[in-house]
Parts: structure tokens; C-alpha cells; sequence
């Protein structure tokens, strides 16, 4: 069966954003200055042939440990559908 | 009040997403040969202080088609808690 695994990656709490720092600056200099904590994070979509969902979920977070998440400084979170 | 604001940004159905290309070679190489359709996306995070849900969500749209998503390849996605 194929099944839609999404993965959200985002930097663990306590390491600088610095994509989001830029982006608090850009949106402060066009004068939303209400914004703060801002944190950009990457989303992966994708098909995957598998067994059955608990099999691909195993799959995916191998993937996330391997390739797709730098598990020193991100966390990330699986969605199997 | 202070709300937490999400923007989910995707490149348009039919725009090459070469990120997305990248990440499946690359679990191809791995041996992962079952995983297709790879999109990458962003997901932004913030605080926002703001008069209501609403009115979060109006600033909200007005920073993605300002700056945050490029509209001409981008969709985006808003959520406001």
C-alpha cells in the first residue's frame, strides 16, 4: 500500500534561529513590530510504499535519523496518513 | 492578547520543487527506492500580539503576500491559536 508520511523538522528550543531572526527583522522593518519567537521549520511530504502503517512509520523515522533531520541541533515529528 | 501563529508554505502543484527532487535521490541512494513525490515546504512560527483571532489572521495573510511567501509559486496556509 502506498501511504502520505509527513515530517516536520524544527530547530530543538535553545538553538538560535537565524532564518527566523531574519525574518522577525524583515517583517519588524515593514512595520509589524508585534511579532516575536519567530522559528522557521521544514516540512517533507511525500508517498511511501509500505507494509502497513506501523512498518512505514518505522521506515520514516529511520529516514529522519539518516538523512532528512541533523537530530544534533532538530527535533522532528512523523505523520503517517 | 498574544496568539501563536502558523504559515504553512508550499510550492504550487505543477512548480519543480528541486529541494524535493534532492531529498529523494538522496534516499535512493540509501536504498529508500519506495519514496515518491517528495515536497519540501517552510513552516513559520511566531507570536503575535493582536486585538483577536481575526484580526491576527488578516495581519497574518497581509505578511505572506508582503513578504513570507512568494505568491507567483507559492501557497500558503494560515493557522492562528
Amino acid at each position: 500500500m502506498t501511504l502520505k508520511a509527513k515530517v516536520h523538522i524544527f530547530l530543538k528550543n535553545g538553538v538560535l534561529d537565524v532564518q527566523g531572526k531574519a525574518v522577525e527583522g524583515a517583517l519588524g522593518g515593514l512595520g509589524w513590530t508585534d511579532v516575536s519567537n519567530v522559528r522557521v521549520g521544514k516540512v517533507l511530504e511525500f508517498d511511501l510504499k509500505a507494509s502497513d502503517k506501523s512498518a512505514a512509520e518505522t521506515e520514516v523515522k529511520a529516514m529522519c535519523e539518516k538523512l532528512l533531520a541533523n537530530t544534533v541541533i532538530e527535533s522532528y515529528r512523523i505523520e503517517v496518513a
